[in-house]
């Protein structure tokens, strides 16, 4: 790690690029129709993208992208947990700078969101061969399992695991919506790669392109988010357990009511990220009663709570309110609570030299820019327990993601793609 | 009607019963026996039933109890909207008296919800046959269509439709929860009959016998109900249409959250409910979200609302600050909602005659009794908007119905259908 950030020093001197060939440049078009080819897998109405983790059309999007990745004449490797690294040798065998990000989406997803990081990952290396430079380090792009966690928890498993942060084996184990385990889809789809993980591989740097996914961009007319951390995370499954009744005949007073207790503390995690404010968020996206019927008072209620803060007391406020009143309002129905944590991270500092570097890159481009805490979480976060890392944002119109519509204008996607390239060229020396 | 009337007004006489034969007594092994076997067609773990309205189980039930009517020398009619009407024939061809319930149930029933009236309608048939008594009257035992409206909305369809007051047209057109209508199932099981529907028969009398499904009998240690009434039922589905994001970028003011709005009107009527007091109730048994994932923010979420009242201007109020409630929330959260009636029904009072006779008629039996209002839709507030109508409730242990631990002990069955023999014997002249 400290000879990592010793050679980082470099990055005061920002004209020390390759100089044997020709300067590099992004080929737009060449990335759009990577983009493109890639969003008709798992293709779905309204130009979205379904591509749940380890799906049949995840192994057809990663076959796709790792097709690309050897046409381009990367080294290809898929570890344990279905990682692809795609390494471009350098003149030394040194440890790579990284780049990358993800390729599984949510059930209505877009057609960005992960993706356009690793495809200016490929398109920065197709330029870098067209233009003859060869870099001092390696340059590797990674795209990295379930990233999204829409189908198993937690999210950002790929690069947790490579990272070390959480055991081979215990996400191998890990059952997703359908009861099925990681490991049994990784074997089924042909991803579960005899490369080592968990620390193993020695990482230079890490920088992340992706689209904001939120308004602040596109509301300010800027073009370039210098991305000066990750806020944290805390997600939870709640199931409450009550008695099932008639609808008709059971006195307020008497009922055991599983769905109400679960609707009351959905509707006090919204208040309690109202009064907290400062970027407190809160958000029920699952809900499932049983039996569900509109007759019959609910025995079950599973529920899953979203809370995320830029700041970790905050956060840790939040998680601690909710779950009191959760106790107190299961405790007033005459339920029982339960819950299991899906994903808890705290809030995630990028390397400072590395948030400079993106915001004086995109200057030198001319490009507007501001440095913006990310609202989502992403891979970058992970790298960044074991090595510099940092990661660049292009906006969002109308600052969707999660969504169909989600959309990123060229210029901008150009844009970042530039600014990617020239950060990548100078870390690897 | 009037006609009706005037002859029930032998009930002024409640010695005037059948002379030229046996006392008809109830065979409570033979109705156990009965009540056994009918819980095994669509039996589900716990000791519960689910034969939901026209499915496979609930041809299999239908025929099984259909084949009982014929063993015991009923005349079976089938309607088109798939009653079942059994009569068994007096000494004169008036209009008949009519018991029965129905036999269909909710997903996680229980053995006795509506059985129970029909079986011991079949029972008090047999005791009868036994005892060679021939009524003046016809006596007739009917089972209805979808009375629980758990696959199809409205509940109480097959009486309301029998009644007139729905027509047979919308019935057969009304989808249910898995896109089918009631017509393509009706014809699919083989019980879309030739008799007419829609009031075309003439009742002179009904009296259906069901367990409470709540807990007051059982709670004040008392045997039979006199049931005075039916509370209102209003049920709406709403629809909530939002704008899926992702749970992490979108600042709190910037959302346009579907899940949230549906969850603070479900806790609002909640909350109506306990303010209004006076037996009004509110629940909340189904929710779906959409894309039902825990970092997505719902664009969509479907729920269904369950209000009720003995009290006409109380479910009038509910209803009304519900609504507003609605839009309000929907406004604020800057959302669309849409909602569709799925049932509403006043309340209904039954025939003072008929519950002063359930009172008396327990109490020269030997049973202790109360009048009650009802808390659940049953088929007898349909049909007494054609006759004089009554019930005769049994305690449910623990109150608990809609539950596959619904269970009615077998001296509170004999005792219930020892006053259901006596009064249509009384009714039958």
């Amino acid at each position: 790690m400290s000879a990592a950030l010793d050679t980082l020093g470099k990055l005061d001197n920002p004209r020390h690029v390759a100089q044997e060939s020709a300067v590099p440049r992004i080929d737009l078009a060449r990335l759009i129709a990577r983009i493109e080819a890639l969003a008709q897998v798992g293709a779905i109405a309204g130009g979205g993208v379904c591509r749940l983790a380890l799906s049949d059309e995840d192994r057809q999007g990663r076959d796709l992208v790792a097709g690309w990745m050897r046409e381009l004449g990367l080294d290809v490797t898929i570890d344990a947990i279905g990682n692809v690294v795609g390494v471009r040798a350098g003149r030394e065998a040194l440890p790579p700078v990284m780049t990358g990000s993800h390729i599984d989406t949510v059930r209505t997803g877009g057609r960005y969101d992960g993706n356009l990081g690793v495809l200016a990952g490929l398109e920065v290396v197709a330029a870098l061969n067209d233009a003859g430079v060869v870099t001092r380090r390696p340059i590797a792009v990674a795209f990295f399992t379930n990233e999204e966690g829409a189908r198993f928890a937690p999210d950002m498993m790929g690069s947790l695991v490579f990272q070390g942060g959480l055991a081979l084996d215990e996400a191998l184990r890990t059952k997703g919506i359908d009861g099925t385990t990681v490991g049994e889809n990784l074997a089924r789809i042909g991803y579960a790669g005899p490369q080592p993980v968990g620390g193993a591989r020695d990482v230079h740097a890490f920088v992340e392109l992706h689209v904001e996914q939120g308004p602040l961009l596109e509301h300010e007319g800027l073009t370039i988010g210098a991305v000066t951390g990750v806020q944290g995370i805390h997600w939870t499954e709640f199931v409450v357990e009550g008695t099932s009744n008639h609808a008709g005949t059971t006195p307020m007073a008497l009922r055991h009511d599983a769905g109400i207790v679960a609707m009351q503390i959905a509707c006090y995690a919204r208040e309690v990220a109202r009064e907290l404010g400062g970027g407190q968020l809160a958000t029920v996206g699952h809900v499932k009663l049983t039996p569900d019927l509109v007759n019959v008072i609910p025995n079950r209620a599973e529920f899953t709570l979203d809370l995320r803060n830029t700041d970790a007391d905050g956060l840790a406020q939040a998680v601690q309110r909710v779950f009191a009143f959760a106790q107190e309002a299961a405790s007033a129905e005459g339920v029982r609570i339960t819950h299991r944590p899906l994903a808890d991270f705290a809030p995630v500092a990028f390397d400072e030299r590395i948030v400079a570097r993106v915001e004086s890159i995109a200057r030198e481009r001319g490009h507007s820019v501001r440095r913006m805490p990310s609202g989502a979480g992403h891979d970058a976060q992970m790298l960044a327990r074991m090595c510099p890392a940092g990661m660049i944002f292009v906006p969002s119109v109308g600052g969707l993601s999660h969504n169909v519509a989600e959309y990123t204008h060229e210029h901008d996607i150009e844009a970042g793609a530039g600014v990617l390239l020239d950060l990548l060229v100078e870390l690897a020396g």
